[in-house]
């Protein structure tokens, strides 16, 4: 499936402002500025002035939350966000309740204390960042995350992720029965969206601490409908397959600059 | 959501022909003909003449299958219906392989080898069969069922049936997890039907025998959207929770003969 640009013109816009790079400005904004987070039940909220605000908008970190002080501007993130930018970025400090700085394996405690799942969901989340795609939450769409080749002003999401976990262990997670995957796949292409779903493998790490991340892998599986008709109908004959398997690679791997 | 007729004057067709005496009618015609089926796999085969086939066709009972026998007539009937005619209706027999009838037990056992949920998803199909609802594979929306007030040309499905069962066994079923019942819930508006989950209770019974049935008991919850605008807007108030409470089990229980 082709990206769906939002309009004209937009995509030769993307290219000439890379996401790498606005997010990259983030980095060095918040840096400057020192910005600390406040920790609040699930998320982190942010006070920003009218730059960094610009910079998170474009950059598709956290939802802008409307407060009764008129003059200040606050960002509200999610826990992958936060510890994105905590723990990856290194631009950005939380405190806690206490008021005092939160150390990174405070806040990975804190968080999987949170969301049972969230050593996996972050290893997407963050796994997905660094490959320079937008990623926000599947809420709407049954699935863990969203993943934009841009800003979402500008491109429709082109994958609907799901965050699985290698092994026997999760017994609760998704797609363990056919009806599942019939249901999700049918949602997916209903939407326009590729089914992505990233299966961790802690390789027995364990989650006690933000360095066990480094030892996880992923792996990469797109789920789609096949057509038959539609493939018997494509000439190409091999060609075809082995140019799909190139393009689902491309596509879940990284987003270059020039998407 | 009220039911939604295939045309003008189909309700009208359908009050005049109910569900439940086409059944009737086959059920007779099946005992007249002393018709056998064959166990193939994970369905049974039945021969039929073109009253039969009829008959089958506006029951909704299986699928006409084509043969290289050009005077003859197959249909092909999933686990749960071919159970439901022998065991419910015992308007049918099957015979096994080795060219001899199978008792109602042996085939409960054959079944259940084939598909390990078949003592609740039968429970399922039974139960809403039962209440002249016409009953099809959810394979497509990714359910298990789909249910029809009347006959799938006269009006589209209502509601898409998962078969869940009562207790901690069912580490494998369905909407275990959040992003999963979004997903579903999401599904079904899209296609405008309305998640109707019927949980199985087996009491301790077991399932050894199809006996057991009898002491299973069934609970129906539908699953919606709530849509805070849309019920905000509404005046009725109080009204409106009884009227749609009375609504939801109307729906979700028995389809009288004058639908």
């Amino acid at each position: 499936m082709m990206p769906r640009w939002k309009g004209k013109g937009l995509q030769a816009k993307a290219n000439a402002d890379p996401m790498s790079k606005i997010v990259s400005q983030l980095q060095s904004s918040l840096i400057q500025f020192e910005t600390r987070g406040l920790l609040s039940s699930c998320s982190v909220l942010v006070e920003v002035d009218a730059e960094l605000a610009d910079l998170l908008n474009r950059s598709c970190f956290g939802r802008p939350r409307i407060t009764a002080q008129e003059d200040k501007q606050w960002f509200q993130l999610d826990m992958e966000e936060a510890f994105y930018l905590c723990f990856s970025l290194k631009c950005l400090k939380v405190i806690g309740e206490d008021g005092s700085i939160k150390s990174n394996e405070e806040l990975w405690d804190y968080f999987k204390s949170k969301k049972l799942v969230f050593p996996v969901s972050y290893k997407v989340y963050s796994h997905l960042r660094h490959k320079n795609w937008v990623v926000r939450s599947g809420l709407q769409y049954g699935v863990d995350f969203v993943a934009y080749r841009h800003h979402p002003a500008l491109v429709h999401s082109e994958y609907a992720v799901l965050a699985l976990s290698e092994g026997d262990n999760d017994l609760n997670g998704r797609l363990r029965v056919w009806s599942d995957v019939h249901c999700t796949v049918r949602l997916c292409g209903s939407v326009a969206k590729t089914l992505l779903t990233v299966i961790v493998n802690s390789n027995n790490q364990g989650a006690n601490s933000p360095s066990c991340l480094e030892h996880y892998t992923v792996e990469q599986r797109t789920i789609t409908r096949w057509n038959p008709e539609r493939s018997r109908e494509d000439q190409t004959g091999p060609k075809n397959g082995t140019k799909k398997s190139t393009k689902h690679n491309d596509l879940a791997g990284t987003v270059k600059d020039k998407v």
